[in-house]
């Protein structure tokens, strides 16, 4: 859905509201040029309540502040098929593959939120077939010839009953980095408890919503994810040299002294 | 040592080589006030051969074409001890701390290759040493107050006997990102040979100098860093805008609702 | 489906075939009424051809030469919810859900083998979606008050084009280990090829049913399952002192100076 | 150092210490004949405190009360060169080399605690180092020809500030099983905790003295392994049968057919 309102009320303290409200009045750029894309891989589908998407309202507030595009989705919400084809619904294994549906969105925006729950101290599997699916497409290149994710920035927002939260950041933003994403500084943030059960991030005495550094790391992710998707914009993002496959495999060698040839 | 001729002979195929040579002459723009700071996380101390330097070479050679000044150091060669403080030598523990040494030459950088050999598929002590270190330093903010590591790249390159390149990489990937690196896109390259015991890199007949695979992946991580860094460095790295820590802690109303105060 | 016989042509090296038999010939033991389920998470749905059950067959002949049940199935050809539920159609996200069905299996086996085909270094989403679903049971106690799943071996078969055996192995074997599992010594084994892309293990040429390394280290696994699984049985499992949950919760005092309660 | 009394007072709640009482008092075996070697690898040389140690005081308690011989060492305060000789002090490279001590004690154990604190998500240096240096023996075999740590049991208790437990028990399970070692269930235990910087285990409001579920592992983590280490001993370990590396390499057909030759 297109971010308007909130699906349930907002639970980010009344402080850290103020001061995302400020930074986006004061910002030193404008970003209504840019798409968010927030897919949310918590297991459950909507309309349940999702803890993650509390944290991650904290980094949307940010992007909604400053007018940026921003749209969340579950993907456990479509149907997904396994396997690495472009669409699985062409295969004889699968008849119906919702996937192409979500990457249409993916390469149209700048930046992405890969987001997840924790299980086991793991991402979801939900997470983990999204990644998967997002792999099969790494052969695609650019009207430059580079990889077709290159250019786009990518973070993690991350929430769990307990501990958790880095192992799958690292997971998540390698596989980011690995297919072309660019990483800001600090794209990591999430929410979780003290060893052990307990509550969830949005019930009520969890003590997540106002956790100063949840709320901060969030919104320094959320900045730095804007920051860095303006300077790949303005800049023209990677120059096609050095780093062109179809120039690599052909030895490139008489392309790359032809001057016409020049990124 | 400040690099200027290899220390063995240079192990990279003549193609890759050439490739290399003619991307530098080439270039889309020049990189020599840039500063790349290799930290070779080997086991094995100077003057042994160290297969992980051999990939480095790749990477180095890069950098060496286009006349980015490049450091190659190993840690294992420096008496570094454990702990966060910034010098250890100045607690009760430790007698001597050469740490600091090596983290001036990190402040200096604005490309940091933090590179490991794999043993038990997991990245060396060193490295794990060199991150715990780095991690000591986080609280630093530099003149913007931003983390201090804000604006530097960070990739690695990696290599063993078999299996680990990419869980690895996740780590030391994250690792930098979560205290202020930007990682660019494809920022881990490496070698790692079929599962099972085998020849290393630079052993006869490992196959790896000829992988074009890795020759290409570590020519791409080269370039994209040099890209990234020109990038951060020509557009003055990240407004100190949504992700200063003095500013969130210090509720940061008054600051932000004055204009002197945008960033 | 039950296993009989091979799907596709035996593809381990003629020496293997031997060496499993001959082993099988002169057991120290019986292990006629030890069960064992092999999960094999590839992504690909029968009867599309899977490698990573290239590699498993060589456990499953070692399985097969003692006389012990073995039973192959993927989870990918099955319709598996998302969630923690116990049978996720019994709520108001999902109108199937075949877990239950796999569950009933894992709970009759005594040896699990958790397998996965590797994809950007990680394991499968269908791997995933297992381990998840088996942390839904995990409220579960045998009859002894345990933990259900004590008593039971783990260990993990894995294939891949490229780099990531270990780190999909900690993660496996690890979750089994959390929730009750045993994991035997060498519990895990697979094979991968060289740094780049390149023949999967089934492919003509990739060397992989010749590899020494895979085929020893996939037999020790299978013959170490087989011997835990022995003891455990023999011995009639973990005494019931120190690790059940409800005589915890209870402060346990009263029933362990009791001497009827004494395990 | 021989336990005798603890180095600081024991922080564990009054009630899970009455629990562990009762539970020794009440063992369904003897257990005086275990050797348990607890490997603290935080950061800190003694005398500093350690938290890892208060958690690991817990175990301890357990071990204790039944009177298994159990040492808690700090590899910190040894001098453990890099590298994966045997002993790095005959090398050129190193002038001293403390590991040697360290690993006579690890092969007299019967239980290893491999016991770390956690930075950026990740165990500590020290206990990258103490992986490293254990896997440098593991060409070594038993009288039986199996790999020397065949018979031994394996777990690790953790303690940070927040976020990892999971993580670093992934990494040295694994690697304890990868060598020989057999895991036995709910294998890792510790505390960390919310989000964000706070207080550590031992200081003043941590709440982790009083984590029931940090107490309960904890207490159920000991008592397996001393079930575990029990069935092992009395069973004579697992049967040189189908796990002889040396019998694999010779094809070990004519051995296996001389009943002479059966384990």
């Amino acid at each position: 859905m297109q971010y308007s309102a909130p699906a349930y009320p907002l639970m980010t303290s009344q402080r850290c509201s103020e001061i995302i409200l400020s930074l986006g009045e004061t910002a030193p750029s404008s970003y209504t040029d840019l798409k968010v894309l927030i897919l949310n891989c918590t297991l459950n589908r909507t309309p349940l309540l999702s803890h993650t998407e509390g944290v991650i309202s904290i980094a949307r507030d940010v992007f909604a502040s400053v007018g940026a595009a921003c749209e969340i989705l579950r993907p456990v919400d479509y149907d997904i098929a396994a396997g690495l084809g472009l669409d699985m619904s062409q295969t004889a294994e699968w008849t119906n593959d919702d996937w192409p549906e979500i990457q249409e969105k993916i390469d149209q925006c700048d930046i992405l939120l890969l987001c997840t729950s924790v299980w086991l101290g793991e991402k979801s599997s939900v997470c983990n077939r999204v990644l998967e699916r997002m792999y099969g497409y790494t052969h695609k290149v650019n009207a430059r010839g580079q990889y077709h994710d290159y250019g786009k920035v990518g973070a993690t927002v991350i929430s769990g009953n307990e501990d958790g939260i880095k192992h799958c950041a690292m997971n998540i933003l390698f596989s980011l980095s690995h297919i072309g994403y660019t990483i800001p500084p600090q794209a990591d943030a999430g929410w979780v408890g003290e060893a052990g059960p307990g509550p969830s991030y949005l019930d009520p005495g969890s003590g997540g919503p106002e956790n100063e550094f949840t709320n901060r790391n969030t919104t320094f992710l959320a900045w730095n994810c804007l920051h860095l998707a303006r300077m790949l914009k303005d800049t023209g993002g990677y120059p096609a040299h050095g780093n062109v496959p179809s120039r690599w495999d052909a030895g490139c060698h008489q392309d790359l002294l032809n001057p016409e040839h020049r990124a």
